[in-house]
């Protein structure tokens, strides 16, 4: 009897479940990322000394996440990703022909996309952090902490997105090169 | 008489040469991008005004790339994706087995920290051009203008390196996605 690999057909009924949980989570991952940073501002009072013979003046000051454009970056980086999570998943879902090595493919270019804006939202939130003395960027976490925490858990999340498109994709090269052996 | 294919041997010449062709590329993009920052500092002599009856005082400033601890991942990046580079090249040349799944997960892993780094690298560089007003960050371009064209330069060269890895994983998962079927 004729086995299926001989056949020619690829049997991929085992990777459906994983894949389709993988892609669900990357596209939740990358969904919750972008919302957390695209709805993050903060407005702090702090108080400002004019002059040592006055008392100090409370002043408004606020920042929001559009006011960097690591930050813009990595919005739309993750709402890109998002929306290609929910396509590549209908894709999988319908076993269109010859979408598999797209997807692959698609995969490993928005891991790297994913990569490279938390790298720059990751650089811009420890300057934001730690400061700069060299070329005298002061940290700015200290006053506008809890927009810095948000910066942080979405970049965290982000990261395991970019994580999971990257083990989409190797679980995917993995399988492949052992069909054609 | 029975084809290479129906016989199960997985054909390969063909691709060998582009392949040698792309890590060489690869190796020596990463190579230069990493000696370009890692040797890249500035001083220069900016005129201080102390008090406006006296004349100006000629005071030295300089920069160094390991005072940005985006530009330390930067230069480890890709030296790191240089030794890959490398290594990927002697198993390629002497097709080892098992090592072609292990290869292309290499390249994509390779192709996301490269990202990952010159996300940094451009997210510093372009606050290091632009400034920010909104969180008081002043442009330093313009004062190390030399050292900022390197950094433009690594991130250029580097993001190619990254491009490349990226076209060296695609490549092999589209191959052996033919293969497969």
């Amino acid at each position: 009897m004729e086995t299926t690999k001989d056949a020619g057909v690829v049997p991929r009924g085992g990777a459906k479940a994983w894949e389709v949980g993988l892609r669900l989570l990357a596209l939740a991952l990358t969904l919750v990322a972008s919302i957390i940073l695209g709805l993050d501002k903060q407005t702090k009072v702090v108080p400002l000394q004019l002059t040592p013979s006055l008392p100090p003046l409370d002043v408004p000051v606020h920042t929001k996440w559009h006011y960097l454009s690591a930050f813009v970056f990595f919005v739309v980086a993750n709402a890109v990703a998002c929306t290609y999570a929910a396509l590549s998943l209908i894709l999988v879902i319908c076993k269109k022909p010859l979408a598999s090595s797209a997807v692959i493919v698609g995969d490993i270019v928005i891991a790297a996309l994913l990569a490279a804006s938390g790298g720059a939202t990751g650089a811009i939130g420890v300057m934001g952090k730690e400061g700069n003395s060299h070329v005298r960027w002061a940290k700015v976490c200290d006053v506008f902490g809890k927009f810095c925490d948000k910066v942080a858990v979405s970049l965290v999340l982000s990261l395991l997105g970019s994580l999971t498109f990257l083990l989409l994709a190797s679980f995917a090269v993995i399988a492949t090169n052992r069909r054609s052996r």
